[in-house]
């Protein structure tokens, strides 16, 4: 059994981060695929067996992949329109019953631009749906303290339901100190210890699962794939994406595998996955030779690359090669339009459930 | 590819915690398999590829397996002595050098007997390495404000470096409101969330690695076999072995597969594994053609199965098949005699550890 030569890196929380950064500051470009969901905006179930799938191609050289595209296209961005929708209602129905608003701060310190636009899109989404949000702006050179501050007062107000801390933070101040003071019972991020923790124990319920790998299950869960059961594969282990995700998955019964950037043959062990998540921040490192006819993706890289024939003079892909992919797999996420537009609507769920649970509103 | 009809539920908190009482109540019982290690009491390290191993047999059906048994025996019960002895010193020189010996406090409730058995033996350990034990037995119709009034104060207490609450409690107590209570400084259990999150995060460290997983990958580390990079399956999911187990082979860079009840195929799975834990509880269920020749194999299961010949009526087994694993594995650890006696060991060790923390000592 030879040792494959392909090498990859994780995400790492800063290059994550970076993802996420770009991902949103690309948010408003049209750049979607051509879509094959109903004119409804909540997709149909699925109709496929994800072992069996005779109408798939058998597995062959990439060079001789000529069928034509057959996978279903999962449309994270029709899905977090309806999200967002729901949570429209909740939010006006809460202020009806109770005249409480969910309220998200988020603290934003220096003036990366990318974080700047992040923010800016947080802030629209909240507007969207009626949520109330609040920003603190620091000058970079701010002390820890300050940020402190910032964060003891959001924790005591009422009016605010989740804090996020916008990162990457400035070099001179410590990232675990100043995210581990955002009370846990506004941790709308849900990245604290105590969370996750919670989500890897059996009979333990969290009070917030972090967005992005929330939003991967919630595709598969509006698309009714089953889980249960399953093999599934998630390529990557940061703390943000693969490693909760897997958590995910394995609550749901799946048999998970967690291949990351000192796993021999990668490839071997992706292609028995029913469930494939990747988030390793690697362009098209997914080929279809690694993909089991069949298997459901879920693709959370957003990888710029170059592209002359953009006016930007790139292109964002996602970590599967979605040409190869989409001959083989039964359904796949695009890049962007996939797992993107879910991290925001997740976020605004997060709020929602947060205000839900400190009024004890049902 | 069809489903296995092979089932096995995993171990529960409570099932874990029979067996556990079960392995501490024949502790003393002399029914040990003869060992290979030599004379040493230290082990040296395993000299065995785990990928290609021409001195074992080929995968063959069960009926033909006539090899001779070829796999090293890893031995807990020697690995566990040496720690002991290393504990032993560490205790003595903390002595020495500051005056303060690590103490273990145990809150006992009720008269089960195995759970007063489990007790003694954790005491006649500490004894034996020179930590000091405390012991509160409280009476079966204790209320639970009465066993938290306990945890108050030895998490209080200044001599006391460890609490373990022994588990079962009796019916009338919530269990998670009372091992939420003991401060997680002296959580020498490992089982709180906050600890169970660090240990899933990357660049967190967890205050205390949870007793038996630990001791899991203590015999890996002490036989010298290598993690980083292998192919490593966990049969079973528990919050007290399977799934911390799984979290700490990827800490050691091991690419993890997790089988439970709901995996279809776990043979085949379990197959490609270089390293297996097995903890679910059911009796020879890894038979010899589920394991990779070669394998290294730590099995945690201890379930006592009916047998005439022996005068108690029963002796124990592990999850694994001994006889057909020792055949095709290259090391495999006895039950008796293999994981259990390391779980103490690793108790011992992280009461001295808080101690070491607490008093800031190196």
């Amino acid at each position: 059994m030879a040792s494959s030569s392909v090498l990859f890196t994780d995400t790492s929380p800063s290059s994550a981060a970076r993802l996420l950064h770009l991902r949103h500051r690309h948010a408003v470009v049209p750049f979607v695929r051509p879509l094959r969901v109903g004119p409804t905006q909540f997709p149909t179930p699925l109709r496929f067996s994800l072992h069996t799938s005779p109408s798939r191609p058998p597995l062959v050289p990439l060079a001789s992949l000529t069928t034509e595209a057959s996978a279903k296209v999962i449309d994270g961005k029709s899905v977090a329109k309806q999200i967002r929708v729901e949570v429209t209602a909740e939010v006006s129905r809460m202020k009806e019953a109770i005249g409480v608003t969910p309220g998200l701060a988020v603290i934003l310190v220096g003036d990366r631009k990318d974080s700047a636009t992040y923010v800016r899109n947080k802030k629209k989404a909240c507007d969207s749906v009626g949520i109330i949000s609040l920003e603190a702006n620091l000058p970079e050179d701010s002390t820890e303290q300050e940020v402190l501050n910032y964060i003891s007062s959001f924790n005591d107000d009422p009016s605010v339901h989740g804090i996020l801390v916008q990162l990457p933070l400035p070099k001179h101040m410590n990232e675990q100190n100043i995210l581990n003071a955002v009370r846990i019972e506004k941790d709308v991020d849900g990245f604290h210890p105590l969370n996750i923790g919670r989500l890897a124990m059996r009979g333990r319920e969290p009070l917030f699962v972090p967005c992005t790998p929330k939003g991967c299950i919630e595709l598969l869960h509006r698309y009714g794939v089953p889980i249960k059961g399953k093999r599934a594969v998630v390529i990557g282990r940061s703390n943000i994406v693969g490693m909760p995700a897997a958590l995910l998955l394995q609550r749901e019964d799946a048999t998970v595998s967690i291949v990351h950037s000192r796993t021999n043959n990668p490839e071997e062990i992706t292609r028995q996955a029913d469930i494939i998540i990747s988030a390793v921040g690697q362009p098209n490192m997914i080929r279809g030779n690694w993909i089991k006819p069949g298997a459901v993706i879920i693709d959370v890289g957003i990888n710029p690359v170059e592209d002359s024939n953009d006016p930007r003079g790139y292109r964002l892909v996602g970590d599967v090669c979605y040409e190869e992919a989409s001959k083989v797999a039964s359904a796949v996420t695009p890049v962007p339009g996939g797992v993107g537009p879910m991290t925001i609507a997740m976020l605004l769920q997060n709020t929602l459930i947060s205000a839900k649970r400190i009024h004890n509103f049902e």
